[in-house]
């Protein structure tokens, strides 16, 4: 065999817990908790089989083609006009489609981080985000969360601090709506605060909101990318959690030099999305079937929200260093246990009792959080949760120390 | 608006020729010679609607959902068969599934080149692969082609020279079938040549092989994959020039410690390849679909490089310094024009003229063959073929300088 001299990105690659999971989510006897998967149980498979047979018969020569770089026009078009509906404003020539938003997180990562750069990130924050800008080499630089999102006086010290060393930070890398992993949500105070920050100091902020629209508690906030008047925020949307991540279909929207630089990123990463997808999820658009989805989604995840709030006030030992984000809406909740206890020696005995959730350390940068979970609602059924958050209580009541009375 | 500070990558990114001409290829008024599209005249759209209603109804859930980064295990299972009637033998833990060809090269590249690393490339050679090369700041070395293909004295010499420079390529990329741009196929003597010096200096080999199937001449030869003994061959394959561009599905088998890697990148890059596009293809693959579709395309495209050989003798004028290759499959004709002919000058008018071609320049890392172009034969009818192909002959005539008789 060949002796194979791998690049130093490629020496640094790890195997993330994300994909592990994926794995144990495909069997059926396993409680899972783990990936941000849509439940399949609402997926609308008859609206899908109806625009797929529109693809072949109105647009089949275009469908099994490739397309355009920056997407497909008609898709575009359709996107245009959901964010409109969402209150954003966006042309054709401020919008990118892309093949996921990871691959909108690799795309990004290429066009502006260099090995070292300094990058400010949400603590915790999306692995999949740690995964991609890591690859590029960033230098993370994770500015604390509290349950009304990032802190702005922290974030404000984080930038100076890297101003006096002559670091400008490349970007902010922020998840405002139902972060993954927290399900914490910006303010609105804050996010006009942040905005100020950024423009105070001149900063890039990209604005990443995969779950925005799943709210079902609370009032809609604007998006930074709404509220800013500078052009210095980018937005990135994907298809996964508001229709179905088995598309690979995001965009991304920002000033025009940066849309610009992402097209060619993108000619050199995959050429084109896949035309025929494109043109499935703009009929799926132009239907409104995304919009249907949406609220179908709001409504089953408030329910499986509650119920595992539910079941977290009922089976989880009474202690004050046990707590846990009540979210307003998207895919997780957040789990702190004591210091004491390692969430991955609990997530092996959780898997012996076939129940699979998140260890919340690989959302960190600085090799904090081992004491943190993520756990998913959208997937499992109620029933489900109910057991599953019985039996993960179990494991952290034996595991619990008792405190001793002076 | 924000100062934006992007990355020394984004920094040496340019559009490229091949995505401006993808979008002329898209205007139904003009002749194009440009992009390796497939012909829309033979896409089997009967087969593509009735695997998309499979995909729904028979494996909806798993469909819609996110799929194993390293591809989904029924399309793995039909790629494995598919390759085995190609004659190869691979097996799971040796593929990988990636969302087109371009996608292996940017992981590839991920996985092999820090800046300033050695490689070395046909010359010319694929312009995507270049791309994705540069993109990580390779450093290139280009080895001469002739009608056999690479030459195995300049590539040894090469590798010799780079060598006692103390500085070993990463990896040879090949493109041995009907290479794009020049048509050309590497024959039986060199790929063992090419073989016995990659063993004796230790070298990796990317063999790039999308259009091998399409071979409508001639006897089949075998490919560097099925030769090597001692897995340095990493073989990439595309759906793309078989089936469909439009799937965006590509594989790479090679050595489980390449794959591993690859898996690893594809993690960050895009998580993983569509589900939905996954089952698609592989329904395809199952009914024999695409066997059926190669055997069409050998036959159509026979006839079409036929036309296009005729079209060159009937109208090319005679001169010693115009030539071209004459291939056995594939998609693409290579046509070399005297020195003194700029072909970038020549695309101007020939746009004007409504023919549309790529011009070789782009396809070589040293800024040679700038008299060069590249002919796509199979994406034109045969009518166009013949009137493009004469408007191009008298484009070059006037440019033609008349010898000087002595």
């Amino acid at each position: 065999m060949a002796d194979i001299q791998f690049s130093t990105m490629a020496k640094s690659l790890y195997r993330s817990e994300i994909r592990e999971l994926l794995k144990l989510t495909r069997q059926p006897d396993t409680i899972s908790f783990g990936g941000g998967l849509p439940d399949p149980a609402i997926f609308p498979y008859q609206a899908v089989e109806e625009a797929s047979l529109k693809v072949i018969r109105e647009r089949g020569r275009l469908a099994l083609q490739y397309s355009p770089t920056e997407g497909e026009p008609f898709l575009k078009k359709q996107l245009i006009d959901y964010m409109e509906r969402q209150g954003e404003n966006v042309t054709a020539t401020n919008m990118v489609v892309v093949a996921s938003s990871q691959q909108g997180l690799d795309l990004l990562a290429k066009i502006f981080i260099d090995p070292g750069d300094p990058i400010i990130v949400e603590k915790p924050t999306y692995i999949g985000a740690i995964q991609a800008f890591r690859a590029f080499r960033a230098d993370f630089h994770g500015v604390e969360l509290d349950f009304d999102g990032i802190v702005p006086e922290e974030l404000e010290k984080t930038v100076i601090r890297l101003l006096e060393a002559g670091r400008k930070p490349k970007f902010v890398y922020l998840i405002p709506d139902f972060q993954n992993p927290s399900g914490i949500t910006l303010s609105y105070e804050r996010r006009v605060r942040v905005l100020e920050i950024a423009s105070q100091y001149d900063l890039i902020i990209i604005e990443d909101t995969p779950y925005r629209e799943l709210r079902f508690q609370g009032e809609s906030l604007p998006s930074l990318f709404s509220m800013d008047k500078e052009e210095r925020v980018i937005m990135m949307k994907t298809f996964s959690k508001i229709f179905s991540p088995g598309f690979r279909i995001g965009w991304i929207m920002g000033p025009g030099s940066v849309i610009d630089k992402l097209v060619m990123a993108k000619q050199g990463t995959d050429l084109c999305t896949s035309a025929y997808i494109s043109f499935l999820a703009a009929f799926l658009l132009e239907a409104r079937q995304v919009d249907r989805q949406v609220v179908l989604s709001r409504g089953l995840y408030k329910v499986k929200r509650s119920v595992m709030l539910a079941a977290l006030e009922r089976f989880m030992p009474s202690d004050e260093s046990i707590s846990w984000s009540k979210p307003e809406g998207g895919m997780f909740l957040w789990l702190k246990l004591p210091d004491y206890i390692d969430t991955l020696e609990l997530l092996k005995e959780a898997v012996e009792k076939n129940v699979a959730f998140v260890i919340g350390k690989g959302f960190f940068t600085d090799g904090s959080g081992g004491n943190t979970i993520r756990l998913n609602y959208s997937f499992p059924t109620e029933k489900q949760i109910v057991e599953g958050i019985e039996r993960i209580a179990q494991l952290v009541s034996k595991r619990l120390r008792v405190p001793v009375m002076q």
